[in-house]
C-alpha cells in the first residue's frame, strides 16, 4: 500500500508525506502523486504529527465505565469491580476491547499496553482495526488460579497465540499482574519467559503507599521497585504503571537499567493513589511515557485529555508552573510511548508511518501560537481528524470503520452487569 | 417560537419536551407535533439534560491561547500577558470573544460569566450567538487608569450599554477585578453600582496565598474574604472568583452571606495556584459554581472537561475518593451555575429552555450505566449534539452558524501577537 499525504502542516510549514508499506519515505512540498493508491489531501488545514502511544490500560473495562465511581479503593474492587469481571467471558472481552480502540483510535492514539483476560481477543480486536498494540499475558499467583503460569505455560500460551501469526502491529508482552498478586518463585519464570519470547514486560508498580509498605515489610525492607530489580524484572523493555510513590533510590533503578514509566494521572487521582513525581522522574533520567489505565477508574481512555492532567499535575505536585512544560508531556505521551513500544516515530523520511492528521480550522487550535501547547493544553477528541497505523488508515475524516456496531454490541454486552 | 423535541432521553427514559419562547411548556412521550415551528428527533439516542454554565472566563483571551505557557505567574503576566493585552482593540475583542463562545458552545455550555475590556463588544458577541451572558463592567484602580470608575461612571456605562436594549440572555455585571487592584475607596462604589443596577458583582478573590498574605498585612489581618465582607461585597449574588485559600472563617462568610464560589481548577494547577478544597465547601454550606478562567491560563474553555478536573481535585485534595461525587459536581457545573446566572434550569415544565442534547451513541458514553458519571468523567466536547439557550437552538448537530469565519477572522487578529 502507497499512500500520498498533501498539504498538510508540518512544524508550522505545508507539505507532502509519501508512505509506503509501514513507513514514511519522503517528506516535501509537492511530491507526485503518480503510483499512490491513496491520497489525502489535507488543504493546509490539518497537521501530521506522531500520534500518542497509550503505555497502560485494560481496555474491554470500557465495559464496566460508570458501574462503580467515588468509593474507596478496597469496597470498589472487592464489591464491584472483581465480582463484575468475573461475569466477563470471552465475547465480551473483544467487544469492550473493540470498544476501547475505537475511544483511543478517535482521540488520536494509535497503540495500547495492555493487560487483561483472554489475550486471544484482544490480539483479534487490534488486528481488525488496525491498532498497534502489546497484548500482555497474565500472570496472578492466586492457588488454584489458571492465570498462575509458569514460563512453560506462558510460551506454550504465546505459540497458541500465534498459530494465526501476528501482524507486525501486535507483540506479545509478560504480564506478572504486580508485586502484591505474584508469588516470588513465580518472578523468574517471568523473566525466563520474556527473554525466551524476546517480549516486553509490563507490570503495575509501586502504585499505592500501602503496596510500598507490604513490599517493604515482606521482602527484607526492599520497595516494589528494588524487589523487582532484585528479581531482574528491571529491563529496558519493561514497563511499570503507576510508580506514584518512589523514592531517590527507586528513581535511580529506573534510570540506570532503563525501565520505562507508564504514568496514570487521572486513575491516581481518581483512586487517590497520590501524584506522580514527574520532574523528580524527569531530573533523574528516567523514561517517562503516559497511559491512562482502564476505564473503570478513569473513566475515558483519552490521551490527549491525559497528557494535560500529566503536565498540570507535575506543576502542582512540585509548586512549581515551569516544570512538566507541554513539550515535555507531549514527548512523553508521543515519541517516549512509541520508544517503548518498539516504533521509531517521527514525521521524516525512514520513521515508522504512524501519523495523526490534527484539525486546525477548530476554535480550540486558534490562537495558532504553539501546536505544542494546543495540542497537550486545548485539543480534545473532536480535533483528531485521521490516524494512520503503519501504513494504514484506520481513522479517516473522524470516522472509524463499524463504529455503530461496535457500540451497539459493546452495549449489548452490558446488559449483563445492569443492576435494579 | 414554538420547539418539539421527540424521542430524547431524559432519566433513562425516551420522552417528547415541548418549549415556547423561553420556557419548557411539556415534558412527556408522545407530545403533538401541531403547531411547532421547529422539530428536533432525537431518535432515542440524545439524551436531553441541564447545559454547562461557566460562572468565570476572561473570554476575548481565547486570542492568547498558547502564547506563553508553563512560566511563573509574574514572568507569565508581566512579559507576556499584560504587554500582548495592550495591544487589544474592540475588534479583537469582538473576534476573540466569539471564539470563544464558539469554543463554550461546542462543549455544551450555554453561559458565561464575564469580566473583560470593551464589555460593548463581548455583548454584541454573546447577542449575535445566543449565548446567556453575565458581562461585567470592569474595575481597576490604577492612577489614571481608564478602568478606575466610579458609581456614578459605571452606571453611565451602563446606560451606554443600554441604549439599544439587552435581550433577556444577557445581563450586566459589576466586576472590581480584585482586592488587590481595587483602591479601599472604590470598594463601596461597587456596592452602590450594583445595588443601583440590580446587577451582580464579579471579582476575583483569594486566588494565591501572596494575594491572601498582602491582604492581611494591608487591611488589619482581614483575608480577602473578611474584607470583601467588611466592605459590603458579600451578597447573594456575588460570584467570587478561585477561592483557593480559604480557611474556615472564610467559608462561614461565604456561606452565611449566600456569595458563590467559582471554582476554577485548572487555571489553579497550571497557575500552581492550588487547589481549592472542595469538600470544606461543601461541609461549610457554601454555593460551588464552576468555571474556565481564560484561555491563557487554562487553555480550553469547556466546562465538560473542567469539571472532571473539579472531581478528581477534590479527591486528591482530601485523599477521600469519596469526595467530589459525579453528581455533587455536575451540579455545581450545571443547576448550581444557572442559578449565579439567575436561571432556573431543569428539563421539566416551568423550566427555562436551556437545554442540551447529549449524543449518547458514542463510545465514550458506553458502559451506560451512569449518564452522569459519563458526563462529568469521560464525556468530551465530541458528544455535545445540540444545544438550545434560552428557546434559541444555538448549535444544531454539532454545528454552531458562522463557524468558519469566526474562525478565520480570530486567526487574522492573532497575527499582531506573533513573534519572531
Amino acid at each position: 500500500m502507497t499512500l500520498l499525504i498533501k498539504n498538510a502542516v508540518v512544524d508550522g510549514k505545508c507539505t507532502d508525506i509519501s508512505v509506503s508499506g509501514n513507513k514514511i519515505t519522503a517528506v516535501g512540498p509537492g511530491l507526485p502523486d503518480a503510483g499512490a493508491e491513496k491520497i489525502i489531501d489535507c488543504g493546509g488545514h490539518l497537521a501530521a504529527t506522531v500520534p500518542f502511544y497509550n503505555t497502560h490500560t485494560h481496555s474491554a473495562m470500557t465495559l464496566l465505565r460508570g458501574y462503580a465511581d467515588d468509593l474507596p479503593l478496597f469496597t470498589w474492587l472487592n464489591e464491584h469491580i472483581w465480582p463484575a469481571e468475573a461475569k466477563l467471558d470471552p465475547h465480551d472481552i473483544y467487544a469492550g476491547t473493540r470498544l476501547g480502540i475505537l475511544e483511543m483510535i478517535k482521540s488520536g492514539c494509535c497503540y495500547f499496553n495492555e493487560m487483561y483476560f483472554h489475550p486471544a481477543e484482544t490480539i483479534r480486536a487490534a488486528k481488525e482495526m488496525g491498532i498497534r498494540a502489546d497484548v500482555g499475558l497474565i500472570h496472578i499467583s492466586l492457588p488454584g488460579s489458571p492465570l498462575d503460569k509458569n514460563a512453560e505455560q506462558l510460551l506454550e500460551e504465546a505459540e497458541r497465540l500465534r498459530t494465526d501469526p501476528l501482524p507486525e502491529t501486535v507483540r506479545l508482552a509478560i504480564a506478572p499482574h504486580a508485586v502484591y498478586t505474584v508469588r516470588e518463585g513465580a518472578m523468574r519464570d517471568m523473566v525466563r519467559a520474556a527473554e525466551a519470547l524476546g517480549a516486553p514486560i509490563h507490570i503495575h508498580c509501586s502504585e499505592t503507599q500501602r503496596e510500598v509498605e507490604d513490599c517493604r515489610r515482606e521482602h527484607d525492607g526492599l520497595s516494589p521497585v528494588a524487589y523487582l530489580h532484585s528479581k531482574g524484572l528491571l529491563r529496558p523493555d519493561t514497563v511499570l504503571a503507576h510508580c506514584v510513590c518512589l523514592d531517590g533510590r527507586d528513581r535511580e533503578l529506573i534510570a540506570s537499567t532503563g525501565a520505562v514509566i507508564s504514568h496514570c494521572p487521572v486513575s491516581n487521582l481518581k483512586l487517590c493513589s497520590g501524584m506522580f513525581d514527574f520532574p523528580a522522574a524527569q531530573s533523574a533520567g528516567c523514561k517517562v511515557t503516559i497511559g491512562t489505565d482502564g476505564a473503570a477508574s478513569n473513566n475515558a481512555l483519552s490521551m490527549v485529555e491525559e497528557v494535560k492532567f500529566a503536565a498540570l499535575l507535575a506543576k502542582i505536585r512540585s509548586g512549581d508552573p515551569t516544570a512538566g512544560k507541554d513539550r515535555d508531556m507531549l514527548e512523553c505521551a508521543t515519541v517516549n510511548g512509541a520508544r517503548s513500544a518498539g516504533v521509531d516515530a517521527g514525521i521524516a523520511p525512514g520513521k515508522t508511518a504512524d501519523i495523526l492528521l490534527v484539525e486546525l480550522n477548530d476554535s480550540r487550535m486558534v490562537g495558532d501560537y504553539s501546536f505544542t501547547a494546543n495540542l497537550v493544553y486545548s485539543a480534545d477528541s473532536s480535533v483528531m481528524h485521521t490516524l494512520i497505523c503503519g501504513g494504514r488508515v484506520i481513522m479517516e475524516d473522524h470516522r472509524v470503520p463499524g463504529e455503530e456496531e461496535i457500540i451497539a454490541e459493546a452495549r449489548e454486552c452490558c446488559g449483563k452487569f445492569r443492576r435494579g
